[in-house]
């Protein structure tokens, strides 16, 4: 039998594009059933590595960063039908990086300075070190998506109702995707790769990294009720996870606007850091991008709605 | 030694107040390490019972809803100081309500009929039964709070810097919530007992329940950094779960507006089980706010913001 990587299909690093179109050409067809590697290059498109400092996030071109990697063509796919994408496998390179961009982020007026952090992946471990904190490895695709419906050629940083750069850091292995098919054939591709991200990413990027991705698809005909992307996790057992369970840290941010909450509760998370483990704030910000998880703790008691941001304290064990 | 949840102090139901305001008479006054409990009846102050139909939430009088119980006066607490509370105990009764309340929730617009759902809490075995489904209980005070700092007197309908109804599903027990002092002696009150909640509570109720709690209290003087609520919750281990552990169903909502992600996130997880576990509409959204978790996925994608609403599989076994 063949192994759960196996796949007859490969995307290499040359089959990048950085718009959602349905111009552009497929490099292969595909049936319900079959499985598809990936070789992606990170989001900055090669021009972060190792050696770089603050000064190459002020000379970024980020009209190349997000690059992704297909298309590959659905036999059958119509629209009203839903492509079904499982998460085999995921290799990340042994480094990345994590930036505070200017002008870019949940906080970009009150964090205008770049900034770059790289990071060593221990792999084997399962975490990256951050001085004396160790962020859990969970790698997913940032982006996943397909083709829009007619001939506008989109950018491939905003998500849309057909996935795209959606920066679910739920989408890891183990778990599925389901994609509202917009064209004929659908049209996947597939890239930026995280090697850790919280729910929001709120500096504005993950732990960027290389990865290979094996994906598995399948063809569900005729479900134009799913309108937007959908996704089922796996059990909590099964994900990896090399921290001891010590519970969380929140913060609260309240305003009768949601975005302003949100704003608000990253900033308090911030300022425990600063206060109570010696942080600076910039440092903070990445910390809170690459594991602090934003949820929304109420959204009806108006005016004031409510965001909770929280950080696993096993990081700092 | 004295048990965990001993306690000197008693709040009774008698206690009951629908203002904050520093002029409140507080019950007592407590000194750092001091424990308290507290009987709190339900957030429709007692309105609604176990034989309440439909038509009971159109004559709901709201301006009765939400009382909170206290207030208790800290000694030696200052502006500029934090009130510690940890949560030792919450017993709820054995039955609880949801409902649909015409111009109050995420989705007013598109559920204008009143609906009640009368639930029967197994709190031996943990949870709460709806149709073939098993919800389990997490219970939490939906409201812990502090006196503003002047002699405003605010509904105690939305959440403040203060605390207040905060409905956030994390402070079960074995956490705890940190409240940043406005007014000399704190004067803490709480109440709105909820057995059960996700993060968003989006149809505007949680299951309500009477609630006893036993609180425990801590000041921490000269904490001005903190300037709004703070928490921590206890391992994952030591939260009881009696849902087998199958993983989570998702749907994303994407849009230029947070609060449009939030709604279309919900909305699309509606649809999903109303296509797929054959729930009425109404039920889905009930469902959706007693169970269903709102995470912010991004929030840095200009122009588009996502949003996701998970449920947890196990509740379907």
């Amino acid at each position: 039998m063949a192994p759960k990587q196996w796949s007859n299909f490969h995307v290499g690093r040359e089959c990048s594009h950085q718009k959602w179109s349905r111009r552009n050409t497929p490099k292969f067809t595909v049936s319900s059933g079959d499985t598809v590697s990936f070789d992606a290059i990170d989001s900055s498109n090669g021009q972060l590595d190792t050696s770089s400092k603050a000064s190459a996030i002020k000379t970024l071109d980020l009209g190349l960063a997000n690059p992704v990697f297909g298309p590959i063509y659905m036999n059958d796919a119509q629209p009203g039908d839903v492509l079904k994408v499982e998460v085999l496998n995921l290799e990340v390179a042994d480094w990345g990086w994590s930036a505070i961009i200017p002008g870019f982020g949940l906080l970009a007026d009150e964090f205008p300075e770049p900034e770059i952090k790289i990071w060593e992946l221990n792999r084997e471990a399962g975490f990256a070190q951050f001085k004396n904190m160790r962020i859990p490895l969970r790698p997913f695709l940032g982006c996943m998506g397909l083709a829009p419906a007619n001939d506008e050629e989109l950018s491939t940083v905003p998500p849309t109702n057909a996935g795209g750069n959606m920066d679910c850091r739920e989408l890891s292995v183990g778990s599925t995707v389901f994609l509202p098919v917009q064209t004929a054939g659908a049209l996947f591709s597939c890239g930026d790769g995280h090697a850790a991200q919280g729910h929001g990413e709120v500096c504005g990027t993950a732990i960027e990294t290389p990865i290979r991705a094996t994906l598995r698809f399948e063809l569900l005909k005729n479900q134009p009720w799913m309108t937007a992307p959908q996704f089922q996790t796996p059990p909590l057992a099964q994900i990896p996870n090399p921290l001891p369970d010590l519970g969380t840290y929140g913060a609260l941010g309240v305003a009768p606007d949601l975005y302003e909450a949100t704003r608000s509760a990253t900033r308090n998370l911030i300022q425990w850091l600063v206060q109570t483990k010696g942080l600076t704030r910039s440092e903070a910000y990445i910390l809170a991008s690459v594991t602090g998880d934003l949820h929304i703790a109420e959204v009806v008691n108006v005016p004031n709605f409510e965001v909770a941001m929280t950080l696993p304290l096993g990081i700092f064990s």
